[in-house]
């Protein structure tokens, strides 16, 4: 099943859509639940009511569908009251802190990373992402998340898969001027990562079909910038799972309905895959070359991140953001 | 004006409610906004409201006003989008700097430290803390947050006193035992900081009177532990005022109505004071016997956090909680 959120300048949560497997129509579900979130929130009443939708218009005999626009979509969680965003690819752990020269965690592979971001404020999967200052030095961040059920304080790995509600994608943007500093001073990100986007569509686990596996997405996240290439890297290769990541954040409280996980930036350590983020580029050229080539995000660039199934089909919808002037910004 | 949240087992936002200055009777608000958070929201039009009630139920003409019991409360924001706690009093940092042998950061009077917090799951203000392993080093901490407006990106201090609504009482949970390794990591602090609890009552700001200035509350935080006085430390003494520390969260995003800006433990240099945490009061004793005594906290302890004004009326309600096994909490 896929749902969406329509952007409601009268209602924060924005409206629940379905949307149709090819992502060509959609149905208003306000009926079942008013948001995205709060059918989250009712998962067990209306996830059966939001199949049957689904399985309607997919037949094209759901009443009032209407054509998908993009423009009307906002991120499928526009504020969460939870997002937790874990670092659960080796490679990116490697290349980001050899870029700044910070040490390697202990227990990299076996002690998830994980910090929580702000989840008030998410970007539209369309939105212009608003730059202050050049010397910021921003970022995108190509990832996957999940969105969860209530989690009991305490779950294991074992048994955490069964919270996971819905799949998403996200660009995760940072600030890199900011981080060695913000990092410093020991009480992890917080002005280095600003507002996040998120694909439009979330997609029900099931809809990914044999992709989904061993809690993790075993696609290719397709990262285009400034209109070409930038990476292709396989979300498979998460070292923890998405359940892994739930243990550990449900370690000592538990989550709430609508909380979203993040994987981190996907990346691959065969560089033939280019990469999700501006950071591991420079780093693999620092290496290659002794310098820095790639400068960090400047007004008017674009950042494209969606990802296919094996027949082409686009699954997430696309975010598609362009970086204005802060000063241009609502 | 005085508001409250009810708990309300089939609305995780509870019920909105208008307390009186004396604390002795509550009316319901629901028909202004259904919840504190979603008053916040439309502040511009539910204060006004808000206030007209508040000033019928002090003056005992409100319908349908009742007793209020404490135990019906929770705390004012069960949830919320957005739960930034501060360190903004230099000599709580400097203690408990010092008690993990971690450096001070540079920009110690100049650069606020803030960390993202939980903000799905808070304790009510009677509610048993969980504590899953007394290894993990269980501390309260005592605090005063504020609760924002909209507070636009790139809000200077000398603006953003007028973006805030609401001041609370606040008790970070903290496991020490776990902050070292998960600081180490250099993400800041997740698992280390379990969900925390808020007094009852939440005040605008003109409620606390004179005790209002500079953007910081000028009263003893009360603290008791296992009934027995704890620390009646300054909250005036933030080095850095909530003005301040909403000017560094907003510095690179927008804060959405509804944000929880937290002050860090209160803490005076005065150590006849006491301390508003057991980590500062350890490493007192560390500092004058050379041994840490007080232990950090067991199932049964309590803990007791309030504020009264000159003339000894409690202002926010009382947090008062109990440690209890983990595997009896709900």
């Amino acid at each position: 099943m896929k749902l969406g959120t329509l952007k409601n300048p009268n209602r924060l949560d924005g409206d629940l859509v379905v949307v149709s497997r090819d992502n060509q129509t959609a149905v208003r579900a306000g009926h079942i639940a008013p948001s995205l979130r709060e059918a989250v929130e009712t998962w067990s009443e209306s996830e059966p009511k939001l199949q049957e939708l689904y399985e309607a218009l997919n037949a094209g005999t759901a009443e009032n569908a209407f054509p998908v626009r993009l423009e009307d979509f906002h991120s499928p969680m526009p504020r969460s009251f939870g997002w937790i965003d874990g670092s659960a690819f080796i490679q990116h752990i490697k290349l980001v802190r050899q870029a700044r020269n910070a040490p390697l965690p202990e227990g990299l592979h076996t002690d998830p990373l994980v910090y929580q971001g702000g989840s008030d404020t998410f970007l539209a999967p369309d939105e212009d992402v608003p730059l202050i200052d050049p010397s910021h030095g921003m970022d995108f961040e190509g990832e996957v998340a999940v969105i969860t059920d209530n989690v009991p304080m305490g779950t294991k790995e074992a048994d955490a898969g069964q919270y996971i509600r819905l799949v998403m994608l996200c660009n995760d943007v940072s600030l890199r001027g900011l981080i060695p500093n913000e990092l410093k001073k020991g009480f992890g990100f917080y002005v280095s990562k600003p507002s996040s986007a998120f694909a439009p569509f979330a997609l029900t686990p099931d809809e990914l079909g044999d992709a989904w596996k061993d809690g993790r997405v075993h696609l290719p996240l397709l990262v285009d910038y400034n209109d070409g290439f930038f990476g292709n890297a396989d979300a498979g290769h998460m070292h923890f799972s998405f359940p892994r990541l739930i243990e550990h954040c449900a370690m000592t409280r538990r989550l709430s309905a609508g909380t979203i996980v993040g994987s981190g930036t996907v990346a691959n350590e065969d560089t033939s895959r280019g990469s999700s983020c501006l950071a591991e580029k420079r780093m693999l050229e620092k290496i290659n070359t002794g310098e820095f080539v790639t400068p960090f995000m400047k007004v008017g660039d674009t950042i494209k991140i969606e990802m296919k199934d094996e027949a082409g089909n686009n699954l997430f919808g696309t975010i598609q953001q362009k970086i204005a002037d802060a000063s241009d910004c609502k």
